[in-house]
């Protein structure tokens, strides 16, 4: 069978590691496998690839940050429109049996569309969703491959700039800005820093919890003494809906800026104690060289099991992962797509009682071994 | 002979190595040794501690980021003012024969100060700097323990996000702003990423070299069609020595914001294409995660060789490194303090010609191996 794989949306530090588990398994089920460039933009234009890669090269490629075959953020148009004939007789032109699309909610939504569009036409395609995004709000998952290496990327670097922080005698405040547009699950994910720093308190914000400047400087005046990290995501918003910014962050030539949350808590909190403010923007969803081993696993597995289910003739999947409680161990889980295609996961507000305590319990498995420091 | 030692300055990522580089060498030779917290500024009030951890716990220690005694930024009176009777009075009540005192240039300032002053008072003690920056800026060193860590995790991180960056068809061009208020050490050594990102250009801006606008939108007009990082050191200046923004930028509250060259680099580059910035700020000092092998191994020479140099009695040197050119080795060299204190060594012209063919061969032993992406 000739299967067609691509790769979509924002890429994430195993991104990669889930186009090699699915290329090496296809090789071992006999399977011919093809690479589509920059997503389902570039297969629509034809962009198609032969993927020979050889062993040593894919193990350097299931490391490299980035989308190794191309991305894109693309809406497909809904079924019926005159674009599935141009993708539909690439397809066939192609000889494709199976597509394989690695991507987050949108790149699901393009998955039901194709599916819907084949059924409709009696193509015969199997077509498989395969989850990625450090956002980690893909419904019907425990967890997306991609966040548990950016939660660990991000609790190394804030518990260093913490630690880095309270090497004065006036320590200051600090804030990190995580991404996470409509969801808080990274910089929610930041509370483990608590373990990892002793006596750190932090501070969460995210959009599931909309909060105002007058709530965050609340919070911050009862824990300003000891050590303190602010976790900010860049959707906090106030309680009308909007983000949280009093007035628009102009740029050097007078133009209002994009983003800013974490910039204006960290301004807001100036008139509290001094304050170090970092945001590791894209940095947090290409660091390669700080992966969660469990995370780089479960990447190649769902995409190991997206070809064992193309080969098994099946279609319309999303392959999620499975959580089995006791002594942490993952397994794969089919979901049909539909279940799946725009839908956001809001992290639960169970995960947040109790200080957190559940979403630590959630968390802790998935990032693995962290860094010990010793405080004075 | 009771041994002082104190931290001072910003941290580095193995500031703590020295730390515990010192801490070893001075019980091997069976020295007492106590620690100063907050640097000077804590001594002056007799903060000190005794230094008695187990040998599993300064291995940890080592690998901790911040200054783990405390650190300061504290300016000494000249010699011969009252405060030094107030320092003295402690190293005679406590009894130190020696101080030694890890930092970079305004702490080798403390160093000369306190060895004038103790010469001007005929009082017994061996005062010793320990070079720590990773700005790379004390003269009579081949390089500076820290600066080949913060270079690789800026490499890392660099190469990680302009890797992602190209994952789409329109690539953005990636602009980052690195530390380096008065040389631009850390900004050069981003070039290295051109070695790990295939057809990656790096265009730097360092304070050696003012710059304009129009300069730099120049240079950029001609490599805007490939991959392009841009750093930018925070201190690159205009001709007229202000540094480089064409306007204050405004926080929420319509104050003018501090930093943010490499920000209006940023907003600069918006006008040619779409550009993405990052700002790793605190995190390049404090990444314990990401340092040099050699770095690491260096750190802790340099701080063991001070405590050779204080055991045979000596005092008014500051540990340098020496560079062996074949098969990269690297030594100790002392130095008289006062040929350090308060001198800044800018980047050498000379190292950034050619293409900076000789800054890479200075650079590439110091940070050792990095991480290896396969691009398609």
């Amino acid at each position: 069978m000739r299967i067609l794989i691509a790769q979509s949306g924002g890429p994430t530090p195993v991104v990669n590691a889930s186009l090699v588990g699915a290329i090496k398994r296809a090789r071992e089920l006999g399977h011919e496998i093809l690479g589509g460039i920059y997503g389902i933009e570039g297969i629509l234009e034809d962009k198609i690839i032969p993927l020979t890669q050889s062993d040593v090269e894919l193990e350097k490629i299931s490391h490299t940050p980035g989308a190794f075959l191309g991305s894109c953020r693309y809406v497909l148009p809904e079924p019926g429109d005159e674009e599935y004939d141009v993708l539909f007789d690439i397809f066939k032109s192609r000889k494709i049996k199976a597509f394989l699309y690695i991507g987050g909610n949108d790149s699901m939504d393009s998955v039901a569309k194709i599916c819907s569009e084949a059924e409709r036409r009696h193509f015969p395609i199997s077509v498989i969703g395969i989850p990625k995004t450090i956002d980690n709000d893909l419904v019907e998952s425990d967890h997306c491959p991609g966040f548990a290496s950016a939660a660990r990327f991000l609790n190394i670097v804030a518990s260093e700039f913490v630690v880095d922080s309270i090497s004065y005698s006036k320590p200051s405040i600090s804030v990190i800005e995580t991404m996470g547009r409509d969801t808080g699950w990274l910089a929610a994910s930041l509370k483990l820093s608590e373990r990892l720093v002793r006596g750190l308190k932090v501070l969460i914000y995210l959009p599931e919890e909309p909060t105002s400047d007058e709530e965050i400087l609340y919070d911050v005046q009862r824990l300003k003494d000891g050590p303190l990290l602010v976790s900010v995501s860049e959707g906090v918003m106030d309680k009308e809906g909007n983000y949280l910014k009093s007035a628009p962050v102009l740029d050097s030539f007078g133009h209002p800026k994009l983003g800013g949350v974490g910039e204006h808590v960290a301004s807001l909190l100036k008139k509290v104690k001094k304050v170090k403010f970092v945001n590791p923007g894209f940095t947090q969803r290409a660091a390669s060289h700080a992966v969660s081993s469990v995370d780089f696993q479960e990447a190649q597995m769902v995409a190991s099991v997206a070809v064992d289910v193309v080969n098994e003739g099946k279609s319309g999947f999303f392959v999620g992962i499975n959580r089995e409680k006791m002594n942490y161990h993952s397994s794969a889980k089919l979901v049909p797509i539909d279940k799946v295609a725009n839908k956001v996961r809001k992290v639960p507000k169970k995960l947040l009682e109790n200080d957190m305590n559940g979403f630590m319990e959630y968390l802790e498995p998935l990032v693995g071994q962290m860094p010990e420091f010793i405080i004075r």
